[in-house]
């Protein structure tokens, strides 16, 4: 199986260039788009993805782009773990998913040209030389082929999302994910609360840090300034499921992938509070 | 065949979950994404968007979910009819559907939790319930196997969209769909209208009830407000196909699934007319 | 291995109605969607995706379908090259990138009902006529069993982008295509350029036509009335790729399609300069 996830979108036609490419080489691989709707550029973003598909992911090789450095010193590589090969930029994209598959046993820079696509120019990778590497891994080649031996830990790999216990007792915590529903998912998960939460406790919740949109990004890693958060603060409740919720209840659950989650019940709570991703949250149990 | 209809989105990677779970167990099971656009949490949508595709679907499992209730005590039900095993919530997104296949031969609650993954928190049904009971129905499982059989006359229905007569020989009928191209799909089909259409005929169009969005969703339903219809009437006419029609003039055509449609041609008639899902029309032949 | 190419977006069914059909007849055919992003009816953008990703398609049949004259005297046609069996609208669609696979060997009107779907009404002919049709080639049916011959030379095509040199030395070329990053390809290659551009060369790049968005469309080709360009020039530099550019600096590179590219790294070109698709714009080394 190849599992394909990047920031292409769906409108341009990359994507389809991707799995032309794959079914040039093999018409019949089982192919799955985990998601082209990572946002434009954004590495971490993708690194975040990647690593919460990760336990899920079918065995095989998995490429990744969210490139903004495409064509330039930044290495390409494929990093293999037990099941698993990613291939990609080494720009922090892979490192998450990697590691939560139990660490890299390998590491290749895809440095032999011979099976990279001719191209006038060199500004898509993923169809010149991840998709082609990909398709020379699932048709038996070994990693070594492909390239130099690289050290795992030459990787390069971005900071982790916060979550911090404060001396107060309080939680701060990063916001990694807002979802299609509006779900505010957080980078800390309910062990890091104390004490641990149980549905019916009361948790009162505020904002530390406002992300605001920076124009300028470097190598893919929006910074983030350190805005004034408006002092508010909201009560939630902890809660086991979204519809255990009353109408207009901000809720906190344990999302499906072990993290905490603010949520309201069948409307957005991002929206509602104006929250957004690379926000920090502080949640303090009253 | 292994098809899907969801709420997700492309861009959480919740589709990818989808199928990742389903080829880690049958590497090569031939998926179909019918789609995974249905509103957020919009049970009726969805539910008439698996209606329309149901005649066309491959034999084999179906994977619908639009599932408000997601972790509570609303039913994880798996609904055979002759070619096609429906599997997803039971909150009346499939009955539909089912009813259009010829009905339900068979029905359990998927409660055997053998096959289920196991989840940090419940609300992410489609990877570790329905995804899991589809590929042990694809691999061969027998439906029997999954859950205890419950009575198909048992299944949640949603109310039916409106397409009444009315006494002055009018059609009153209800907005099921506005497509990407602005055409106004309607309930009811030409054999609703008296005298049956015929290109070329004159007939107009008047609004009886104007959808208001309704910020508090219960089930997954929003409430529809009587709102008051602004006084408007548009003239149109019958034709075959859309290029029959002159520029701005709206034209009244049988669609693809044998249901009324208003359009223009070359742009969207729903923008024109300021008409969405779920509003009433009133068509009046002249 | 079977490829789809449309303008139907993700949200409304459309495409998974083309899988099932697909399916129904041949469960295991391996299917690349392209894209189903063109632009609703742009037929001009459907063929210059088409003509972009030619070069890379799988062998087996293309089924392309940007269509706004369905169910009209428009013909459905097949049309074969080398490798790959085009299934489409005869309104330019398919042409471009015929001609960049070498051109037509064998073309067919279809004609032959006998494998069309049943439907109420004319509007889906992707459902209907072409899913099918593409399906019977995949089957390994002759192109000349679906329909009665036609001439290539016969097929519609749609006025090639325009790059030209002017007098001064300058170049005027038409923006093609705004990609999701909001780079501004443009339909003249480096070769149209004197002297032809190295990395480090300054152009200064003007605009010399406004798209104008104009609300009737005749079969599918939107008209662009020739505004007037607000006089306003940009000076630009030649680079390798997008990340050897300076924050803020305008670049031209060579895409990965071998045309001229216009892009800022890291964030939208188009939207920074306010170029859309069909503007015209001129190059001047200085």
């Amino acid at each position: 199986v190849v599992s394909l996830l990047t920031d292409y979108g769906l409108d341009d036609g990359f994507v389809g260039a991707l799995h032309s490419v794959l079914r040039r080489r093999l018409p019949k691989v089982p192919i799955v788009d985990l998601t082209h709707g990572v946002a434009a550029q954004d590495v971490r973003a993708g690194s975040l993805a990647l690593r919460r598909v990760a336990p899920y992911l079918a065995p095989g090789v998995v490429v990744a782009v969210v490139d903004p450095g495409v064509g330039s010193a930044r290495r390409a590589v494929a990093v293999a773990t037990a099941d698993v090969v990613f291939v990609g930029p080494d720009n922090g994209l892979l490192v998450p998913a990697v590691e939560a598959l139990g660490g890299a046993t390998q590491a290749v820079e895809l440095a032999d040209r011979g099976y990279w696509l001719e191209a006038p120019g060199p500004t898509f990778a993923g169809r010149d030389i991840f998709a082609p590497a990909a398709a020379e891994l699932a048709a038996g080649r070994g990693l070594a082929d492909l390239g130099s031996a690289i050290a795992p830990a030459s990787l390069a790999r971005l900071p982790a999302p916060v979550a911090r216990r404060r001396q107060d007792g309080s939680l701060e915590t990063e916001v990694t994910w807002v979802d299609r529903y509006g779900n505010i998912h957080l980078a800390a998960g309910p062990g890091d609360l104390s004490p641990s939460p149980v549905p019916g406790d009361a948790v009162s919740v505020s904002r530390s840090r406002v992300a605001v949109e920076v124009a300028e990004v470097a190598e893919g890693v929006a910074e983030v300034a350190e805005g004034v958060a408006e002092p508010r603060t909201w009560p939630a409740r902890v809660a086991r499921t979204f519809s255990d919720l009353a109408p207009g209840q901000l809720g906190l659950v344990v999302d499906s992938y072990g993290c905490l989650d603010l949520c309201l019940f069948g409307t957005s709570a991002a929206e509602q509070l104006g929250i957004r991703e690379q926000d920090l949250v502080v949640l303090s149990p009253t």
